[in-house]
């Protein structure tokens, strides 16, 4: 029921192209995964999320455990049925925003032991346990094509020690996990992939990989990036763990997608990655765009990072009376059919319109900037086109 | 380019079926009249807006004027081309916004002279001056089909001295108005009613209507009900209005749409009405239903109103794994697509799709409502199916 085939390597690169098959139906990688925290891509109906070209979605298990909670999702017929939409889905541990809670608190609403987690709701405050065994039950729950280990994740920054011990606990959950799967004979319906760990370390995130690698995993989760560390460090975690992954599995990375850093990942290796940027962007107004969309040389297209050259803020007074669509060369629904203009007005007034065309708009845009990277994959020109993107406006910013 | 024709006459009583002709499409009547305040019908796009069976919409001038400001509009082609709607539009003077303003304030923010009126930005305190000439200026920059004369609206209760000030400015003014519209050569393109006053008093509401027939315009609308008085007195209201204006024109009545309402008024002579009743009840998420979806005998459904036997609250636990759609006899996209359940999540957790569902449903719902009218005039059966309606909840409580 879940495959994975690799159709072109990059030759210069580790970039692959290649297609997942879940029982839901196929994912072109690499791919972009836009996130469903609450089972529901925000603003969007399952209709639009399929029209965006969203091959498959996240959705998160430690909020749809707490509302509408696991059973009542079982009860309907699980997430698919529950939300409406028929394509593939991923569903992580819980782990990820229980750890999460912990360290906004130092601690106090969290308790790990070796057996779990202990965590306080962020809703109502009541107490829970997830064990490894209980998120692979809540996941079997949701149905998910897709599921995720209950893992520990460091944040940046860990001490050798305790990401060593982290380690450690991740390592021996990943075990539990794949032991209860078997039990429960989950494989014919959900793909269990295992998640590498280690902070910052190389040598932690190398005997992760390793270790994982020994383990049936249907794929590969590069977990604990993006958690406050440089971009420089996502990119060597990536050097050291993928090497060491088995080559034939897919590999995922969790919580990473500014525009730079998918060419760095997809570069490394990495066959489909989850972001909120896209979506949670457009709800504040900002909207991805082709680069020769900004005002050229303007001060702040000099100094602001390379994400900042594909972003406008369409509730800036320049777009007041701006008759063209939020991105010119963009062939999405929003683009063909309003104004930079009228979206403006909406943001101004803060109309609920306004956030929905944003996020149609950032995650068709996101999807059709990596099915460009898809195709370069294919004819050979991965690294070219990287590089077109990424120096373009270092060197020559372009026309208005 | 503008016309109204009646094709059926209810023989019982002064209920009628007939078509409005605009530069911009037809309207069938009688006509439920969705609102778009801020230029957008809150949280559905213009495509969605025509799917709901919307023939028309309300956009309001004050707000337009305001925000992002009628010069603005005028440059981006007018309303329509500004949304993205080639369908029927009404716009109203901006006055009923600005006495609304006065009457909140006790008067500290409006200043009423024969001239005009003064008010203050509710956005950013700004003063303002609005006279007959400067509303019709603003709505032939906003272009919609349909526009209203400055009137000054009276809200319950208010003395019949002050009620018949009120009106000879507003008969001031709806000369001024016409004067106007025939200087700027507006007749062509957006078609003018008159707006009949008079408070509670039937001196005056006969004397506004009997005046304002004398005027040449295109159809009237019925004002300053819904502002704080009884049903009993709104339809008093029409029935002393209605035989008074000019039977082969149009009417609308302004802010007027409780269910009971609509069949109370469409029996009196009313065409067309707007209120924001369906799209405002649905982002609190009460959604409409058909009578029988209620909890039949219960304390809650005894005790209500009319048009709560019509309401569901979505958000009640009751509908936690109810995999029924909103109103199993709608045929609506939302009642195609979505259980109640999900529905029930969405708005606990607060998801802006939670809204768009809601309002879709409701609107849709309305118009099917208006539509089962408008073929029991047809039939001859008006009477009969209001009956049906008004009585079912009465007499005998229905069953689930």
């Amino acid at each position: 029921m879940f495959s994975f085939h690799i159709l072109y390597k990059d030759l210069r690169s580790r970039a692959r192209m290649g297609v997942i098959s879940t029982p839901h139906g196929d994912i072109q990688t690499p791919a972009f995964i836009p996130v469903g925290t609450q089972a529901t891509v925000k603003t969007l109906t399952p209709d639009e999320i399929k029209e965006t070209g969203t091959q498959m979605f996240f959705v998160n298990t430690y909020h749809q455990y707490l509302r509408p909670g696991d059973e009542i999702v079982k009860k309907m017929g699980g997430l698919h049925k529950f939300m409406g939409w028929d394509g593939p889905l991923i569903t992580d541990s819980g782990g990820f925003q229980v750890f999460s809670l912990g360290r906004e608190d130092a601690g106090k609403l969290v308790k790990i032991t070796d057996d779990g987690v202990e965590f306080k709701s962020h809703i109502d405050g009541s107490k829970h346990f997830f064990t490894p065994e209980k998120s692979l039950a809540i996941q079997k729950n949701l149905g998910a094509d897709i599921i995720l280990p209950l893992d520990e994740c460091t944040f940046y920054p860990a001490t050798h020690e305790y990401t060593q011990s982290a380690n450690r606990r991740t390592h021996q959950w990943a075990e539990r996990t794949i032991r209860e799967y078997g039990r429960q004979n989950m494989a014919n319906r959900q793909a269990l992939y295992g998640i590498a760990q280690g902070g910052t370390y190389e040598d932690l995130r190398k005997e992760s990989a390793t270790f994982l690698s020994t383990l049936p995993f249907c794929g590969y989760a590069i977990g604990g990036v993006s958690v406050g560390e440089s971009k420089e460090t996502m990119a060597q975690v990536c050097d050291w763990q993928v090497p060491l992954l088995p080559p034939e599995k897919p590999r995922h990375l969790l919580g990473v997608g500014e525009l730079d850093d998918v060419f760095n990942f997809i570069e490394r290796g990495i066959d489909t990655f989850d972001c909120v940027m896209p979506t949670r962007i457009a709800r504040m107004g900002q909207v991805l765009v082709n680069s020769k969309c900004q005002i050229p040389n303007s001060k702040q297209y000099q100094k602001s990072k390379f994400q900042k050259k594909y972003e406008i803020d369409i509730s800036k007074t320049v777009y007041k009376t701006d008759k063209k669509p939020l991105d010119p060369t963009c062939d999405c629904y929003v683009c063909k059919r309003f104004t930079r203009a009228y979206i403006h007005h909406l943001f101004r007034a803060h109309e609920l319109l306004a956030y929905r065309l944003a996020t149609y708009h950032n995650v068709y845009w996101m999807h059709s900037f990596v099915s460009t990277i898809r195709a370069s994959i294919e004819e050979g020109t991965f690294l070219d086109v990287k590089r077109h993107w990424l120096d373009t406006h270092e060197s020559n910013p372009p026309e208005e």
